[in-house]
């Protein structure tokens, strides 16, 4: 299959689309977040977004502030140094990155919704982990069009993100990375618990923050995409 | 897709296998554990035969001791029994629930492999929850020709648990009931963590001890034991 990516933007938001380029139906979309420090046609985006295609589904992918073509943010750019600065010293992550993610979230609910509005699509699925979860959560619970998301590698480490989720009530695949560093597995299974959701299952798999994922994980959201945005 | 059903015995212990009924090739085999009180045709068991039948495998499943159509063994009465009693006052059941497992994975382990030996298959996959994890720790570990295994509704509530897990090194998808009232959270945990498969992934879900697993775990059963056990 070959596959076209298509730039664009929505309200000045740099954006990436992708489809099979000899098929102009109607898919289902997914929205991919990217993680901390990545753009949106990192290797492990374009990974997913290509894999998400060729199962059935268009994929879309949207720069954060202070990432990939956006123009730099001082005060993004400061908590993102510091948050590096922490990590490597080994201390508690959860109250900074908490900060960082509502700070981003104020501006990428509303941008992601205009990429929406932009594509005109139906159903959409949201996949993203660690920044990704962090600004998927606020977005999954504001945005109705979403159907579905795969979240993980992010905890209820504020009361506002663990209240985000309380509202969500899509199906939720949340994954957790069972030796991660960065976020402690208590925070992990506390937002895991906090998702509204009736149907939400947790997939663990043995590994580090920044650890690939297992492969597997990307054909079990696969068919989590299918059985939840794709009519039987 | 018509399947058939053969009932057979191998070292006296009754068994059935299910296979396409106009297909002799040889598939890869799923021994199906059954859960405690029930036997090896129950409604659970047969759902997922039939569906392991119809995604491209072989699928049996065996009578445990005082199950099915097995004598009575008024020693394993006596416990399965005294464990009812335990569960319905809400008293920790752990203990008695590892003794029980112990005493019946004695004959278990070696009547298994016989079955094994009977059918004369390559490789093996292994399917238990509840009773059928307490039994299929064991056995996993004891015998090579399983080279895959879900397992789940288990803990690692005795020593002995634990090292057999230690002793897996075979690909483990694990199942956690999340609001499981009979294993509770922290053994099932443990039982994860104890297993030394390098591949091994958990799965939770909402719902308590007794209640249905979600369809699209067996969908993940599948896929599971397709990459492990069938060729690329």
């Amino acid at each position: 299959m070959t596959i076209r990516k298509e730039l664009f933007s929505a309200g000045g938001v740099p954006a990436v689309r992708w489809t099979p380029a000899d098929d102009a139906t109607d898919r289902p979309l997914i929205l991919i977040g990217h993680g901390g420090g990545h753009h949106k046609t990192h290797p492990a985006v374009l990974h997913r977004a290509h894999h998400f295609v060729r199962s059935g589904f268009a994929a879309v992918s949207v720069d954060v502030p202070n990432h990939g073509d956006r123009p730099t943010d001082d005060h993004l750019q400061r908590m993102a140094t510091e948050i590096r600065t922490r990590a490597d010293s080994g201390e508690d992550l959860a109250p900074l990155l908490a900060a960082f993610h509502a700070r981003v979230a104020e501006q990428t609910v509303g941008e992601w919704q205009a990429v929406l509005d932009h594509l005109e699509y139906g159903p959409v699925g949201y996949w993203g982990v660690s920044l990704g979860c962090g600004l998927g959560v606020p977005f999954v619970a504001a945005e109705p069009r979403v159907r579905a998301a795969v979240l993980g590698l992010g905890g209820a480490s504020a009361p506002a993100s663990a209240a985000a989720a309380a509202r969500i009530t899509v199906p939720i695949e949340f994954l957790i990375q069972w030796d991660d560093e960065r976020i402690p597995r208590a925070q992990s299974v506390a937002l895991f618990d906090a998702f509204g959701s009736v149907d939400k299952t947790l997939h663990a798999n043995p590994g580090r923050h920044g650890d690939r994922l297992p492969e597997h994980e990307l054909d079990s959201a696969v068919r989590f995409f299918t059985r939840h945005l794709t009519p039987p």
